[in-house]
């Protein structure tokens, strides 16, 4: 309990910072990363604009600061001691991510968006999701399940590419047979030795 | 030479095209799909506003077309007789569309706007790219290289999604290995049947 509560402390810090996080959501969903106002967070929110400046820095911060709690606790890292059951996992957490009614429009404002602010928030997102997901791919090279020179993170980015294209270039339904489908193309490369360390390059 | 000349004609409304299509690219380019103006392109066409709507409709219309002029001209579809070659041939012109200076900002211009207009566009441009490229599954069904059941839309869409996922989620370089290990993940689950026709759901 005493983790627990360190985990998710109930000060008036945190309280500020949930206010603030979800009122800084509520704002990327009525008016995407472009329109996105401070000011529409410090009404949504009750925090005061000096506050979130001094805080948060502006724009970028408090998004940043959404944008990661939102993809922490959403990356439910799979550790089912099956490669392919895990990749498939992943994939479909992926999928919940893209289509979910809250999540999915947040996703989309941070990847529409083309300031360098915002080129700054996605990198340090996907980065960070990429890190978290990394030992999947780890852990089944040790347990022996695959190729050893595996680049992990290539491995990553195949499993989710197809489902951001179809969300972000095709528009077209992103459904639980297409996360399947990525996961098993996926894994099928994988045991082929087909993600060599030196495959995608730099 | 007829021939030749019948698919390039040279008459008036033929120049006016090329002109108008050269402007609405300048015109995406310097100002995005957000901020194109019809105005500007009549003025770096020379052709008047009102032609331009009449011929055009507008806005929509314009980038339309100048989208499927540029996606045809593009679009060299492999023709190799071998289906691995084939399906890197043509993740490496994705790469080249994706990494070309004139293009790579056009199409980022295409897939970052957010109106159903837009969306329109792309659905059709995207369509049509994949309507073309399909028969290098086909004629691979036909020699009898890769499964029957096999499901092209899906070949295709998991050939690209790496490099696009890289050039609008990831903001990292698109390399010619990147396309080479999409083409090379996607050969082996094709060849080892992971792309049954029922693959990916609509």
């Amino acid at each position: 309990m005493t983790d627990a509560a360190r985990l998710r402390p109930g000060g008036r810090t945190a309280r500020i910072r949930t206010a603030v996080v979800d009122a800084t959501l509520q704002e990327l969903l009525a008016n995407g990363y472009g329109e996105f106002s401070v000011d529409g967070v410090a009404v949504r929110s009750g925090v005061s604009r000096a506050t979130l400046y001094r805080r948060w820095g502006g724009r970028d911060g408090l998004v940043m600061d959404a944008v990661e709690c939102f993809g922490v606790s959403h990356a439910d890292v799979p550790d089912s001691g099956c490669f392919d059951e895990d990749l498939r996992k992943w994939a479909r957490s992926v999928q919940r991510l893209l289509t979910d009614p809250t999540t999915a429009p947040l996703v989309r404002a941070v990847l529409l968006a083309d300031s360098q602010g915002a080129r700054n928030v996605r990198r340090h997102f996907w980065r960070s999701r990429l890190q978290r997901v990394r030992p999947v791919v780890q852990r089944a090279v040790v347990r022996g399940d695959i190729p050893e020179d595996v680049d992990a993170d290539e491995v990553i980015r195949h499993l989710g590419a197809p489902l951001y294209y179809r969300f972000l270039v095709l528009d077209e339904p992103i459904t639980v047979q297409a996360a399947d489908l990525a996961a098993a193309v996926t894994a099928i490369a994988v045991h082929q030795g087909v993600f060599g360390s030196t495959s995608g390059g730099e």
